[in-house]
């Protein structure tokens, strides 16, 4: 019998995957590849469940938004509803979920418009993003340690919030983007 | 004498940065905070030092990209060059440097568009978005561990592949998307 044979390692693939961090929204793993000259590199990288974030339309045309206390940078930012996957969800359903939770609609219609990495230099994030329509009041539910404020704007009030470097939130400007592409691909 | 007064916490604002890990291009910091019901709340946020990316602008109007081999995802973005910012690095310089280094173009002119954050639910990169025109070729330099390949492609082009799904590097889009709403505001 032979010993099975060795997998090549094709370079810029990683291998070693060594567990750096394990924490409640993300993991930070230590990879190992080589380059063409066959030296060995080191790179960390953020392990995320990937995360979905919502457009909803109202009747009218216009969008509502989130204004959102961010931990991480200490302020308030401009955004839409957004949120983690968890385990094994699938995003069209944590789109609804986020919805209501967050900003207090139901939508008759969830719609996945795509998807996109929000930080692949450092970490596999992925954001799935969906438009809502058909949207209803339902009552709000707030997880723990979040604060955020509901506000319902017109499309060239985002372009102008985008424009003058208010809005700053970069899943929102891609996801706004996306949309507008996604939908003009899509006449009614 | 009395004790230093105990400075007010207020709900929400961190406090107690405890150190989780310290890597080459981020590091984890373990906050604590408290919501309005005082109860004590722990996030885990990267800290980044921020990052630049340019968009390319030749004298017909094309936009100069790249298809990098992002060890994140294991795979090909369609991506505008970019790079993290050195200590203490003033972001235009950066960007003129990752422009010349990944896709061996120098620039006549190199100007802030406007900037967003990448994924502030977990993370505090700051993205510094910049246009450069006036291009002419010099060599290319690739740090140690790039795999990167240049294309040329015009605006269209560069919505179809949003449109399409095909480009989903979430800053690629969001700089674009503030790209083209910065030139409307600043017609020629």
């Amino acid at each position: 019998m032979t010993a099975p044979e060795q997998p090549a390692r094709d370079h810029h693939v990683p291998y070693g995957h060594e567990p750096i961090h394990h924490g409640h929204v993300f993991a930070v793993e230590r990879l190992r590849y080589r380059d063409e000259a066959g030296r060995e590199l080191v790179r960390d990288i953020v392990r995320h469940p990937g995360a979905v974030t919502v457009i909803p339309v109202t009747g009218d045309g216009r969008l509502v938004m989130i204004r959102n206390w961010r931990l991480s940078v200490a302020g308030w930012l401009d955004e839409f509803c957004a949120g983690k996957l968890e385990r094994g969800e699938d995003p069209a359903r944590a789109a609804a979920r986020e919805l209501e939770e967050e900003t207090g609609y139901a939508a008759e219609h969830v719609r996945g418009v795509g998807t996109f990495y929000t930080s692949p230099g450092f970490a596999d994030e992925r954001m799935h993003v969906f438009e809502a329509r058909g949207l209803r009041p339902v009552p709000r539910r707030l997880e723990v340690g979040e604060r955020i404020e509901v506000v319902v704007r017109t499309v060239p009030e985002v372009e102008a919030l985008i424009a003058d470097g208010t809005l700053v939130d970069g899943k929102t400007i891609a996801a706004f983007a996306q949309w507008q592409l996604w939908r003009r691909a899509r006449p009614a």
